[in-house]
């Protein structure tokens, strides 16, 4: 394999001095034309560009963003972040900078190996997906002079030192509830996340506030997120007498739709995941890649320190594929 | 928000050179105890940590490996890809190394890329995904010195200058056909992709030479990768007569289980994703995981030149949870 050029090896090749190499790159007016023009042609035949490294220890800037990759639950939900990521990728390097990923174990490594790589020079800034209630990395990434954004509001705190944009699940699931009442449905299921907390504490508002006076608790279920808890809870549903049911997720309505016990067109997920479009499901869906647009561009302002923290809540809206039936 | 402490903040904060500071770092051994004592505590205190810019100057290495981010295309079978990643970043971590991620266009938009972070020293070596007859990848990036690895053989040449890990789809994809044919199935049909090529190609492969004289070209079908191909394809394969399938995808095969035309058994997927285990379906396992941490062992061995370039395939196995009716 050929090795990489350096000012050194530049240096031999050319028969010069580093300090002329280097003079070329930098100071150009301070050499003869021949030279210059000699040295420029060997640096294009090479393929030499000046050393991240050399530009990092003179604008004190890396050019990245952090951003930790979390797992994939079940692979049909956890999908959302995965196009986030993609979106987020691509609007980066757009603006000439990349983006490091890397693993963590909680929110306080995720913290800690945030502050570690700015600290070693390789991230301007971080970008959070994921949050939940008492979310503790925006304080202590501000506290410790990260600039940043969040995908995800900070649930518990009526304020955050990080600029976020988040989806307004509550008004998706609200207009789920919305669609079926106009078929005349008002024994409307509710399948959630035990616990509801977060994002899906807000998808059963949406719920709870279009429902009114409907509202039941026996029409009610929570369970962890899952394809079979959704199958049990939409049996349970249909049995205490429920005509259709909204789900907080994509995996709690594809076991809902298997379950067999709703009309395909009566049963809402949420996220309209690639599942829910090959199974023909109705569902609500986030745009995710407006939300990852946004949360660069905050991220960007942040570091720029041109901003004031703030919160941008997007709509999601029901995507109805499956006629529903009265 | 604090700033990052720089040796020059240091030095004005603890009223010493910025040399003295960088002699603490780097020459402890010319400080007085004390001077070194207070300067190191001050250090802890602030959090610095040296510049990796400035490691990287030293000993001109990024401790980094460039990933381009393929697109998710229907999001089922997408998620391979999502997985290895996550289980890559993980292993890279394990070993101090950090994967900075990019979008591209193209193999050679990809190539562009990785050379250009290469040359500006943000990364040390690239890991390639999703190869292609006739990859141009491995040799570009080899003959401009940038080491790696790749999940995916060189499909078209019969070497390659990356060492790769690749599954044997081929095998899996044969004992599926093995399994049905034990259950007694003799007319069993085939949904590919369109065009057969690369990994398709060779999950035909395994078909085909399982079935051996039982081959007959009207039960096989092949289409564009997607839900409703498969399912148009599986009503066509029932037409003809078939009793089961063998699908290059889950997609396919999920939408050959929504079609109704088969028994759920008699029908088999690949890649194992989680919607075949939401839906019960059977499928072909690649086993992911050892396949990431493979790959970033043989892309750390590139790095540190101690190996030629090698290949590995590793077994893909059916997985059944749907019992196979005759």
């Amino acid at each position: 394999m050929a090795h990489k050029p350096t000012l050194l090896s530049l240096a031999m090749d050319l028969n010069v001095s580093r300090q002329t190499i280097s003079n070329a790159i930098h100071h150009p007016e301070r050499l003869q034309a021949d030279t210059l023009a000699r040295i420029r042609a060997e640096l294009d035949r090479q393929g030499y560009a000046p050393s991240r490294a050399a530009r990092q220890l003179r604008n004190n800037r890396a050019g990245a963003f952090g951003y930790r990759l979390h797992p994939t639950f079940d692979g049909i939900n956890g999908n959302i972040l995965d196009r986030f990521l993609h979106e987020l990728v691509a609007t980066a390097q757009a603006a000439g900078f990349s983006v490091v990923v890397f693993a963590a174990n909680s929110d306080e490594d995720e913290i800690a190996q945030l502050q570690h790589l700015h600290q070693t020079g390789a991230i301007d800034g971080a970008i959070l997906s994921a949050s939940s209630e008492g979310d503790p990395r925006p304080t202590a990434l501000a506290t410790a002079g990260l600039p940043g954004a969040s995908f995800g509001r900070p649930w518990a705190a009526p304020a955050s030192p990080y600029a976020w944009v988040d989806v307004d699940g509550k008004a998706g699931t609200a207009a789920a509830v919305t669609s079926l009442r106009n078929a005349h449905h008002d024994r409307i299921g509710w399948i959630g996340w035990n616990p509801e907390v977060g994002v899906g504490h807000d998808r059963y508002l949406g719920y709870k506030e279009a429902l009114g006076d409907l509202i039941d608790p026996d029409l009610q279920r929570r369970y962890p997120d899952s394809t079979d808890a959704g199958r049990r809870a939409a049996l349970e549903l249909a049995e205490a007498g429920a005509t259709a049911v909204v789900c907080a997720s994509d995996s709690l309505a594809l076991g809902a739709v298997t379950s067999g016990a709703f009309a395909r067109g009566n049963i809402f997920g949420f996220d309209d995941t690639p599942v829910a479009a090959a199974m023909e499901m109705n569902s609500v869906r986030q745009p995710i890649e407006d939300i990852a647009r946004t949360c660069f561009q905050l991220a960007l302002s942040s570091l720029e320190k041109n901003i004031k923290p703030t919160g941008t809540l997007v709509k999601a809206s029901p995507v109805i594929r499956t006629s529903i039936e009265r």
